[in-house]
């Protein structure tokens, strides 16, 4: 049933109207072959955050339908919130989590934007891995105006969006839409709490700096333990693994005399993110997913 | 739908007769709730093993279907073969995967046992966590005499069935079903072709001469490759993990100056012998395996 898995985590700019939130979430729950996995709206932000998860064609459509319904019940001329937001559906990344390629996922983002401006007349742009200029990669920069500033910017050639005419929608605005590696949330915390310590090891371990290509990560302090921690965003585990960025941490806890008295993970992880950290410290050779029963089991 | 799975491994004494393999599997291969994994028949064995899983009272139900279509294929007195049996459907083990304790698969083994009884007159004995005394742990140690000897030895007080009276089935013996804790094949390869060492560092690590409870271990060659391995099994990695069994390999080949290079898991193993194997070495703190997104579907 589930050979296949994609995510996708739509976000919609209604956080506070319950009514409307669960008319959003509906097609989402109900579907066959999509699984929804959480939802959560913040108050301050105004914004409501999905998660589901499952087969790349029915996630697909039960997001548009999703889609459909923010359109429909949300008026961006009447939103304020903490958030930044450009659309009623404001962005919609498709995450590959299983026997997924980011191609597939790439086709599915390109699929869904189509599909948003030829039924619902909402101008959609690409991102990220779906982008198709290198300046439309980043989301912020696509989103920079907001909604109120976005009927002028959709004017500009440079802004011409990637569905649709250059005209935003009077009260849906304009919707981005793209896919990306799946994010890993990976602290790892360190036995002491000088916290400039654990900036100095961020900025060695992550990618702007000079560290792994897919790390983002700072320093935070755990008041309450008394600890810090390198608190790390996981962009492509594929790519970089949890034990690269680990064993890296390691090396350069040794330059202070500080030990590693842990880590955590915060929230989702795909398997894959794990399996692959135990087949490196056993030194596996050879292994296959198909090896791990639950799998057979999704097949 | 798939909270818990139970995985079970029927033996039945038919390994030639492809319409006779087929019959039986049929009720676990159509079984709603039940996943039929892999079965294959050895013709020198003379025998069918079925490996299926699913949820715990479907799996029941479905191997008890396949017992009562071996017991009426198959006629002990006219089956020769050279693995020892005693039954047409020789030895049923439950096995806890996911979200299954002990103590459910032996009442699972107690259920199946008492109804093989009730149902086909078939004499059953508990064995291994399902035992009901010591002696009967041993599955050899029931089996031994087999089928021909066990005319008499169902008649010995000691020996009296489980479920059933002391007499043979005529033509389907008796039927020995139990629970153990999963199997995982875990290999280690060393950096040499000595097999007297691969041999020395499985003594120290294997429970039966004094090394982890929960490990069997023996050296083997690897003629193709030039070199050796300490071959185990893992009778119950949720006790002993296999992170414990690859560390104290590494540690005894310290003292031969011997390098571990690698290791392999042979067949399939749940995932929770690799997540912890993951969780070890990374040190998390208080991950749990709902956080992997791949179980949110199972569930």
């Amino acid at each position: 049933m589930f050979e296949q898995i994609v995510e996708c985590v739509p976000n919609f700019s209604e956080g506070r109207n319950k009514e409307v939130i669960e008319k959003i979430v509906e097609p989402l729950r109900r579907a066959e072959g999509v699984k929804l996995l959480d939802y959560s709206a913040d108050v301050s932000h105004n914004r409501l955050v999905v998660t589901v998860v499952g087969l790349p064609a029915a996630v697909r459509v039960a997001v548009i339908e999703a889609v459909g319904q923010a359109v429909q019940e949300i008026d961006l001329n009447r939103h304020k919130g903490e958030h930044p937001r450009m659309g009623a559906a404001d962005v919609i990344p498709f995450i590959p989590v299983r026997n997924v390629t980011m191609e597939l996922a790439v086709s599915l983002a390109r699929e869904t934007a189509k599909e948003i401006f030829e039924r619902f007349r909402v101008p959609t742009y690409l991102y990220e891995k779906a982008a198709t200029r290198p300046e439309r990669e980043n989301l912020a920069n696509i989103r920079k105006g907001e909604f109120e500033g976005f009927k002028e910017k959709i004017k500009l050639p440079e802004w011409m969006p990637d569905f649709g005419t250059a005209e935003l929608h009077p009260t849906a605005g304009a919707t981005v839409v793209g896919a990306r590696a799946p994010l890993v949330a990976f602290n790892v915390n360190l036995g002491t709490s000088n916290l400039e310590i654990a900036d100095k090891i961020a900025k060695r371990v992550r990618h702007i700096s000079g560290g792994l290509r897919y790390v983002k990560a700072i320093g935070v302090s755990l008041e309450d333990r008394g600890i810090v921690q390198v608190s790390m965003n996981m962009t492509d585990f594929t790519r970089t693994s949890l034990y690269q960025a680990f064993e890296m941490v390691k090396m350069e806890a040794r330059r202070y005399g500080i030990p590693v008295i842990g880590s955590e993970i915060i929230g989702l992880t795909p398997q894959e993110a794990l399996i692959d950290t135990a087949v490196y410290y056993l030194g596996l050779e050879n292994f296959s997913s198909h090896q791990i029963l639950e799998n057979r089991l999704m097949e």
